[in-house]
């Protein structure tokens, strides 16, 4: 299903962790009421515009790039487009003069709705979905939020959106397989059953306790002894480019879950080729850092066969009749003998098929072992006390600037 | 003109460094060509495909994405699209069916016209172009390359297709102010003349020889102190998304310039807000291994006003009536102030508007920052030996796979 391939020997063999497969449970209820309303947008509107920042955006964008297509025409269905993940005015403003050319539902994704960038971008967008569909509004606003408590939950039930569930167990980062990922998912197109079965098999198959056979032990074993030798950052790479969403969600996983008590490794993320022509140089003989994870699908769907031509020019009718997606994977294993030769570890994780199942698969692997990886590390997986700092600082800068306007 | 706040102490006060005033030495000819040619593609194409990887896309994507809208309606103009920058079958065909419904130019750059990757998309964008437009084709693809000698020189005088040229002694990644960079950002729309009066005017104030007043020596000294006193990452931060191709393009010039003999800072690229609540949790508390530089645009076209609401729901009152972009403003303030708590030094490159020119003013600093930088190091600021280890393994295996298909 998941093929682990690493040459790094670990102490390790086994590591009590905490239990993370209630992280997938949604009710079949839940995912009735998923699917009628991803087929209610695509019936009433081109664009669902998701808010949310973090872990309440990061899976679904991260699935949804990764099983759409790279080019969208207009027949294709309903585009998720994201708000509230920055804070730019331009990009705001530009948004909405290019939604008043669509049909429009939003979801808005807070666990609290407190947090600065979604709760500003919710107001704006609020207001407009009034000005532009009056009563209708209501309907077209779907809120995912804490079942008991918080501000959205009391906007929610004030102005009686419909509303999912974010179980409160749940962290932001682990909350792909709950209604903050599956409703966006859903809209755009994608299976969200086959999704949610290729999580529970892995959920099956990484619980085996011969780790010899589970790739999510051995994986979070190897960066923990490449971290103890020194290494300090871990390079996440694919070569289609249609992952680079996973990577960042990848990003945020292990960043948030590992990066505190001055520990953890580095995560970086690398798009090929594109990144071999940018970051190739310094990985191939710059500072001795990193170690190299690369994710590989063996079967992905639309080819494009290299084409015979009369006079060679470009001297590659060698190549003519053969699948540029085979080209791709060599290219692949000609990247992992040059970074080998580098003296940059390279392991590999290889999947059957770029789709919804294995994408659950293999997201679920990530969330497992994270856990152990955190578990090793010493630290706690689900917390991120870090990342309330800036906010303090923000909100007070901004507080004392609201001061000084009133005066 | 540009900013550069730090407080780190040097002990560096000059240093001589090999001149790239000739980097931006674009004719009026040329110039005039070029502008031609991107009013000939407005007029005749809804699209241009840039073919090209690495320093060959990298600098005109970044300058298109900080310089035109983030959602651009049917009405904007010329779409700006890019292919042979990675090898997925599946990007090359989905392209080229959403190619079907639009008119199309293309622009290929490549200096010897042997690299892998975009030598195979032309090779298929060729025949697309051909059995599309037949003998127009010829008048549809323009040509980027070097002026005497390579297979993309044979091929336009074999075609007949209208050429520019690389100057032989710019580097990939020093060739945004040469054709390879212009041709494309004019077709967007853009003002090139603007773009290289600003990098004009950073050649000028960057050489001053009074250190106390040349950001760009600051930036490269500050950055190197930094790197010996065991620093190992570099993040590139800004507020404004639309600057993240920015970041890729300046990843690209500092490590492939400065990652070699086992030296150099990993450059790494962050998107704030985003990756505040993915890898900001890291970055507060995570292994004490980055240090950080901000850009920051001090007015920036198109702006959201916080609208007042009535019930306050969010709590967010106090900032109604404010601009969002000096929102954002302050809450890089205060992510200054939370990292450099965290002991993550803090740099900042202030400029004052995102337009074409204070973008040209920009790239021209951080050429000449990186060129100080890598001399710093005692590494060569324009080679780039490492790129070719993964082209060699990957060619090696891919004449050894043909071998086995021809038997």
């Amino acid at each position: 299903m998941l093929e682990f391939h690493s040459t790094i020997q670990t102490q390790f063999s086994s590591h009590p962790v905490p239990d993370i497969s209630h992280y997938n449970q949604s009710t079949f209820d839940e995912l009735f009421e998923i699917a009628n309303i991803a087929q209610e947008i695509n019936l009433k509107a081109q664009v669902l515009l998701v808010i949310g920042v973090g872990g309440s955006f990061l899976g679904a964008r991260a699935v949804i790039d990764a099983l759409t297509p790279y080019f969208k025409t207009d027949a294709y269905g309903v585009e998720v487009i994201y708000a509230g993940q920055n804070m730019s005015g331009a990009y705001l403003n530009q948004l909405l003069k290019y939604l008043d050319t669509k049909e429009i539902y939003v979801n808005v994704i807070s666990k609290s709705g407190s947090t600065m960038e979604p709760a500003l971008a919710f107001r704006v967008v609020k207001q407009y979905m009034e000005q532009r569909y009056g009563i209708e509004s209501k309907l077209r606003i779907i809120v995912t939020t804490d079942a008991e408590k918080g501000i959205l939950k009391e906007v929610a039930d004030k102005e009686g959106y419909r509303r999912f569930v974010i179980p409160s167990e749940v962290g932001g980062r682990y909350s792909i397989f709950t209604p903050v990922g599956l409703l966006p998912i859903a809209a755009a197109g994608i299976d969200i059953q086959a999704f949610i079965d290729g999580a529970k098999q892995a959920e099956c198959d990484l619980s085996n306790e011969n780790l010899e056979q589970n790739p999510a032990y051995q994986y979070a074993f190897s960066r923990y002894e490449l971290y103890k030798k020194g290494y300090s950052v871990e390079l996440l790479a694919s070569f289609e480019p249609r992952l680079n969403k996973l990577h960042e969600w990848w990003k945020q996983l292990f960043g948030e879950s590992e990066g505190k008590e001055y520990k953890g490794l580095y995560p970086s993320t690398v798009n090929y080729s594109t990144d071999l022509h940018a970051i190739g140089q310094f990985i191939q003989e710059g500072s001795r850092i990193m170690f190299e994870t690369l994710i590989h699908f063996e079967e992905v769907e639309a080819d494009t066969e290299i084409p015979f031509t009369l006079d060679d020019m470009d001297g590659l009718n060698y190549l003519a009749g053969r699948s540029m997606n085979a080209i791709n994977a060599t290219s692949k294993d000609g990247v992992a003998l040059a970074h080998e030769e580098g003296d940059v570890p390279v392991m590999k994780i290889v999947l059957p098929k770029l789709d919804a199942y294995h994408v659950g698969y293999l997201m679920f692997f990530f969330m497992k072992a994270c856990v152990i990886s955190a578990t090793l590390l010493e630290v706690n997986p689900f917390d991120q006390p870090g990342v309330e700092a800036y906010k303090q600082k923000m909100v007070e800068l901004l507080k004392k600037d609201a001061l000084v306007i009133q005066k």
